[in-house]
């Protein structure tokens, strides 16, 4: 039996791969397996019992990445430091049975003094530049839209530095949660870009926030279009905000990688702010990902 | 009988006093009966039912400020407009019945073309200032801490413009609903100056508020110093970036009206931006402002 199995075990969900050696998709499953919802001990044996058979990968190689390798997953492997390569990233492969992979998460210096950490973001990084001569070369930007988003600077081929926002999470407890709350989609373009304009240069955004009810209040905002205006005010402040903390020139073009309809929202809040961007499926970038640390495990 | 009933209507609580007319307190209870928790028409069914009885003030003429006044509240007692002073704001009382009137809230103008709103600020502002002449000359900045913190500019006894920070509620969101929750208390001065730092200029909140969970898995906060942290990030963000946006020089001085303990990590939070600042009791304040308004409406 060839190939092997490839794993990005998250937080909420656990997507599983059987791919050849060169990357191809032999078979693909979603586990409701996300590492939140796991006892002590149960990743392991959820592996072998579910995944495994499952995924028809018996006796296959594996290789994990993501939560799965935090202390709420199988077992810890620890961050590795940035600036790294591909080949510093696989050095610090935690095997932790035989023929079971697990990728590290990536550690680098933040904003004041914290720390910067990452974990399964890496594996896209990577994965988006295997095989693209071009994208290892000089100075790139990724961008991974989400609930902790993460910037991502690349020089050479190696990641040099990132910053976490924490967009997704500050969106979805505020429309929960707080006195902006609502069921509204994320559907009016018109009311994004003027959450966007909003935000400004990202700075008082406990002040901009309040004017997401006010308008309602108003009448110059519909109640229904208040999520997508939320939306363009988080995002607007994120994309106005980080790329100064990156030193990033306006002509930069930044690498969107995630899901396609947080990237098109993405794309349009970073060209108020003259920026272009490009789009990468998450899922081809991580099985692009373990598939260039799996040849070079095999090697 | 002398005197009157003044409340205190918000949310959550219903705070009345019973006064003289030179606004000395007779008697002092709190209601809960927060307009939050109110079916439609319960306010005045419960106004005569529970409060007039229990502070002795049958056929005592009342005023009432809050969000009393609001949709949520007896009934609407519309915004009046900015610039405002003691007496545009008296004549929008709303009586309600033969002898009860609602203070109304204050509009103005805020950011990007939105409005801005305030119920209940309004009689503590002008509390805060009667019969103190110099708070009437020149000038004057009060900032009310809280769930949505009010910052309110004065000019020669007038109200000309205020903001809106959802300081206290974005706080209280992320530490119930987020990666970053915890119930530790906001004890730790260090934590909380370590995260007013940290919040730099007010720009970047998305990034610098991953900052908080970073240094705690990094071990350079401690988990029991998150929410002193968290609060510092918040309050630090509010300080450096609401004075800009009303264009108050370094030399302002800050009136602080509400909670003591909170007012305290705003002075020292304001002093780290060189600002000095100056506590108001919130409950004095109320007192003062609906005795002046009673006043005004007997002569």
């Amino acid at each position: 039996m060839a190939g092997f199995l490839a794993c990005d075990w998250g937080t909420t969900n656990l997507r599983a791969w059987r791919l050849d050696d060169d990357g191809a998709v032999l078979d693909h499953r979603d586990f409701a397996l996300g590492v939140a919802k796991l006892a002590p001990g149960e990743a392991e044996r959820r592996f072998h019992a579910d995944v495994r058979p499952q995924m028809e990968a018996e006796g296959l190689p594996a290789i994990l990445c993501g939560m799965v390798g935090s202390t709420l997953g199988w077992k810890v492997a620890p961050y590795v430091e940035c600036p790294i390569g591909l080949e510093g990233l696989r050095s610090g492969l935690l095997e932790v049975e035989d023929g079971v992979l697990i990728v590290p998460g990536l550690k680098g210096p933040g904003l004041n003094g914290a720390p910067e950490v990452l974990r399964g973001e890496e594996t896209q990084v990577f994965g988006w530049m295997a095989g693209k001569d071009d994208r290892q070369r000089g100075r790139r930007v990724v961008c991974h839209p989400g609930t902790h988003a993460k910037w991502v600077v690349l020089e050479d081929g190696r990641v040099v530095r990132f910053l976490t926002a924490m967009t997704g999470e500050l969106y979805d407890v505020l429309r929960r949660h707080s006195v902006l709350r609502s069921d509204a989609a994320v559907d009016d373009g018109n009311a994004f870009l003027e959450g966007v304009a909003a935000a400004g240069d990202g700075d008082a955004l406990a002040t901009s926030l309040f004017t997401t009810r006010t308008r309602v209040v108003a009448g110059s905002l519909p109640a229904k279009a208040s999520n997508s205006y939320l939306s363009g005010l988080l995002i607007g402040a994120e994309v106005a905000s980080v790329p100064p903390l990156l030193d990033l020139p306006p002509e930069t073009t930044v690498a969107l990688i995630g899901e396609p309809v947080l990237c098109q929202w993405y794309t349009a809040a970073l060209a108020t702010r003259g920026f272009t961007s490009t789009f990468h499926d998450g899922d081809q970038a991580v099985i692009a990902g373990l598939t260039a640390l799996h040849r070079g495990a095999l090697s």
